[in-house]
């Protein structure tokens, strides 16, 4: 599992570190119309996992039974921030099915998003799971054991019931057999499934798409697409890049993130899937370049929306003075970009 | 500027993430013993040039002026935690120079070693420049201006006669010309020079050995190698693994860390030095593992040595509930390696 260098992290004249990355973009056939690095090697697709996760909660009619809207679907597909809106509803979807904080299994860890974490800890009170910013792919497993007549105790073991009813839905999505997935456990401890990038791109080809599909799954995945396009900010929260692509385009790309560097976009107006992967698990500041990159060659993204989201195409590098001291740019070679947005912080050890 | 796979991250049965790393050991003749990837492509040395710069300020005089001992010297020297006896170290060096934290250009940021950081964020108190890691450094440059007769304001830019007599240290320290190096600025804001892996193991190579060096610059790297070896908690701190390497080997490897993924060592026993780049900047998970595996196959750690390092060496992969799911080995290819030390924690996002 090796790419090909395609972000840049420039420090004066020179490239101080490179992030290599593998990606695939396909059509709903199954036509590879890009590639780069490996794109045949399992990859963890990790939380961009999460829409079809998402959309097997509402293929089992567990959304339907408790009445999650938009933003239940939305937070149920997202790495969300800890903000207290994101655990506001998590709180309010366990509610719904008469389960609290305590049946979740995810862990607690404090709020994704600094200025969040400094509000909860200046409150002096403690992280809890509903932080976590699995909390609502949680509350809908949850709410899908309860709506299944399974038993929530133990939701998170690979041969509990809903994850074999889970792990069949993300099967069918990327055309694979489930007994042939690797699996391993994620950070938030439910199991986690291995697809190689062509077949994680085939899935989101399809999200984008809804074609090839089962009506019934096609239904669901409608469902949670729709949720993200209408609630971006539930996908992810503020400053994140999920729920600025989503939002700047307007819900033309409905895309997700993944921990170690993972991403997935469903391209509506193309009809196409692109998953990619910083082979080191860079995620933090390689994937949003990267992402903008294959998404500008792809033609998927207009100039204006890729200017609006230019804090991600093309972060600055800033020390801790805040003085701009690099830059971070995507492409098959380091390039000439000279704008100026604003950036990142790093010090020096 | 890229390198060959070398670090391993797995969970569960597949190789999830690979960082690749450039690294060279060279004895004081520049003799290449070892090489891994580009070893002549030039890399910001980072915070590894501080052994050399904290040199430039006892061959200056400064550091017997003001009485600097074995804290003094290593605390310049470090990337130190702001734990509280960094920030004592760093404010008596001040103090003894008749300035104050004003004098610091290194710009504030909470302490790096996170009980530390917290117990600042609970007493109400705000970090202040004295707690950036680089806080020594910086004490020890302002302290070389005062003994120097120049004016400590603008000790940052490069055309400052201060960082000219750095520089001109340490290109004598890697056998360059100091016009000839790639200066960008550092996350602390002073300049930061690069020089090819081949260049800085040479330099850690007349660090372990003192050989090839001008008599002054040897008393200098002997007095700052001695004060690293006495003091290894003042180089980093509480968990950091240049003080762990350092204290584990008796002072008989002296190492230094720098941004971005550089790691630098002295090995005094086989008269080596060693320098490598994890190549994507992955320093913190990367650097420990792969900097234990090269200094293994180097034959400078002890089989004892190495098993007391086993936290840094081989760390496990936690998650956010405490359960190991993977683990980090390097290595030429993925190994087997089965035991089960401490280890990190990550999320999903």
């Amino acid at each position: 599992m090796d790419g090909v260098p395609f972000v840049f992290v420039r420090r004066g004249d020179l490239v101080e570190s490179v992030h290599r990355v593998a990606a695939c973009a396909v059509d709903v056939r199954g036509t590879v119309v890009y590639e780069l690095g490996d794109i045949d090697a399992p990859v963890y697709l990790r939380s961009a996992a999460k829409p079809f996760i998402a959309a097997a909660v509402v293929e089992s009619g567990a959304a339907a039974r408790f009445g999650f809207g938009a933003r239940e679907l939305a937070t149920m597909a997202a790495s969300h921030n800890g903000e207290p809106a994101h655990v506001d509803v998590a709180r309010g979807m366990l509610e719904r099915i008469g389960l609290d904080v305590s049946a979740l299994g995810c862990g607690a860890h404090p709020p994704s998003y600094e200025p969040a974490a400094a509000a909860l800890a200046a409150s002096g009170r403690q992280p809890t799971a509903l932080h976590n910013n699995c909390s609502g792919k949680h509350a809908g497993i949850l709410a899908m054991c309860v709506h299944l007549g399974l038993d929530p105790a133990g939701y998170l073991a690979l041969d509990h019931p809903v994850q074999t009813r889970i792990l069949a839905f993300c099967a069918r999505a990327i055309d694979a057999d489930p007994a042939s997935l690797p699996v391993g456990v994620d950070g938030c401890g439910i199991p986690v499934f291995a697809a190689p990038l062509r077949a994680a791109a085939l899935a989101f080809a399809r999200f984008a798409t809804l074609d090839g599909l089962a009506p019934g799954d096609a239904r669901a995945l409608e469902r949670v697409r729709a949720a993200m396009a209408a609630e971006p900010f539930f996908v992810g929260g503020s400053e994140r890049f999920d729920s600025a692509l989503i939002e700047v385009t307007g819900g033309r790309i409905v895309c997700k993130a993944g921990a170690e560097g993972v991403h997935g976009d469903a391209l509506l107006r193309e009809g196409l899937g692109l998953a990619l992967k910083v082979t080191d698990g860079g995620a933090g500041r390689a994937v949003p370049p990267a992402a903008v990159a294959l998404l500008t060659s792809l033609g998927a993204l207009e100039p204006a929306e890729r200017e609006a989201l230019g804090t991600f195409a093309a972060p600055v590098v800033r020390n801790v003075a805040g003085r701009i001291v690099g830059r971070i740019e995507a492409g098959l070679s380091p390039g000439a970009d000279t704008r100026e947005p604003a950036g990142t912080s790093y010090g020096c050890a």
